[in-house]
């Protein structure tokens, strides 16, 4: 029997300790009897449930999703690249450890990604030898550190690190560029922006040539790789006219996208087609974004109906990712 | 014989009026022997040549191109929403002239769109009248009015008047949000955040009910609408989910992105068809972004092609866009 992995499924920590004197913004969970919520500033971030830390509960989803490895990362705005150094490393030291725990007692099961403090790049490329022992098989990180936008030289030396370690790195897109653009509701981030978010932050990526340097690097990019697809036609007929424009990229633009990899979080089977015939199946993995509302129902059974493929087919791109066997 | 309408060239004339006293961006354009440019700030902002504002050079070009009429809009770093408006007011009246003057020269070749100081919405809501007696079909504005987002209220009183006046809106991509999550070089704002900053226009422009309040306005989304397209599964996705996030939109995103006209502008048929499916291809004219390097070439051709379609579907809807009679 193939297995079935969902590359993109979220994790909050049950409890997080309090501590005098942190950011202001660091987060807390507030336990009621029917619901729990992530607190932020004093105001509710997000309404969770246990589906958010417990294996049970996630086991029992998952076989109604047909899945058999949930890939469990933070949920982005745990990044906290915007917090200072030192309260961003012990956050992070506390999800990594939760969620190496959630992977450690049921190892058949889970994979996890953890994080590190981006906003101190000497720094977070030193915990990620910290992120291997625990036997997490990456790390999560924001489309910008904070304004910092993801090609910079400066993050060369965590780029390094990663590939070193051979950690993979997922893109999730955080706090978008663009909400004023459109003036409307803080939904609008995840629903509209997000996805134009990740092109930006793949495209930086690119045209630094980030992906060249470190050629063993493993990235994936959430949610199809945002708009960065729809992107593709544009940047391959600017480059095919030439100077001045062809040197925006090192080489073609198809071939250097398909550096990433790309979950299937994209709802519709012709987006996800499209996505295949830009990038080749082969850099495509399953993911859903559970527990979150937004979340993609029986991901790995959408992916395989849209493609017309087996599940087989996913299984190579996401061993490939993870560097792990996950079938026998 | 059908006619083949190419919806989305720029002109750019052949001098501006200098005036003492002027913003100190107000363009102006320098000849040399060999080429032309435009300067803005002592720059040269762009260098062109007499495809900009020369009918008889134009004319040729279509004939290469398989196009019998060019639609004529503003290069958009013209359309200045962000002089002071009494500038920009004087700037418009120079360049809808101009528009109209090649327009009237061969009225069976060429039609024009022009522009309105956006930043004072009553001037530009008055201007339109002029607009329409120059015999212009529409006005060309930008994805924001100098930070405004197009959904804001503010500008209900330009969509009234446009929708009034019977004129088409050109939303056109300026000065894109984002620019900084790339940090790159400044082509990159054509080449891949364009598309991004039209998508977060024409958000605001469904999530603020625009389209709903003025179901006779006419607006063309300019390359293909951007990535809007490509948000279409994400959003409708949202809806279905219900309360909160069914409220972002007042209908079915995919109805509601059927109020806008699509260009053509994509240069790979995957996307044309992926367009097509998610709008349906009664709401696409045919676009070339004529005559700037990113230009797509035979940009009729193009879209019969990927769409197996002949020429006649795309003049019904762009009749519907311009309000006028095409072909005889």
């Amino acid at each position: 029997m193939t297995t079935r992995v969902d590359v993109h499924t979220h994790f909050v920590p049950k409890a997080i300790p309090q501590a005098e004197g942190r950011n202001p913004l660091w987060p807390s969970i507030l336990h009621k009897s029917d619901s729990s919520a992530v607190i932020v500033d004093g105001k509710v971030f997000r309404i969770i449930d246990d589906r958010s830390w417990s294996g049970e509960r996630r086991l029992h989803d998952m076989a109604d999703d047909g899945i058999d490895i949930q890939v469990v990362s933070p949920m982005p705005e745990l990044l906290s690249h915007w917090f200072p150094a030192g309260d961003a490393d012990i956050l992070a030291m506390h999800i990594n450890r939760e969620i190496a725990a959630l992977c450690a007692a049921r190892p058949d099961q889970f994979a996890g990604i953890g994080m590190v403090p981006m906003q101190d790049v000497a720094r977070a490329a030193r915990r990620l030898d910290d992120v291997k022992a625990l036997g997490l098989c990456g790390v999560e990180i924001g489309t910008h550190i904070n304004g910092t936008a993801l090609g910079a030289a400066a993050l060369d030396e965590f780029y390094a690190a990663a590939e070193a370690a051979d950690l993979c790195v997922m893109i999730h897109p955080l706090h978008p560029a663009g909400m004023d653009r459109m003036a409307g509701r803080p939904e609008l981030a995840a629903v509209a922006a997000f996805p134009l978010e990740t092109a930006l932050a793949a495209t930086s990526l690119l045209t630094h040539g980030v992906t060249e340097r470190f050629p063993k690097l493993r990235i994936l990019l959430s949610h199809g790789g945002g708009a960065l697809p729809w992107l593709l036609p544009r940047m391959q007929h600017a480059v095919s006219l030439g100077p001045p424009l062809q040197s925006l990229f090192a080489r073609d633009p198809h071939a250097m996208a398909r550096s990433f990899f790309y979950d299937t979080v994209l709802y519709d089977p012709r987006a996800l087609r499209f996505l295949a015939d830009q990038v080749g199946i082969d850099r495509i993995v399953v993911g859903s974004d559970y527990p979150f509302t937004i979340k993609q129902d029986r991901p790995s059974a959408f992916a395989e109906a849209a493609l017309a493929s087996s599940p087989a087919a996913f299984i190579a791109a996401t061993e490939q990712l993870l560097q792990r066997q996950l079938q026998s």
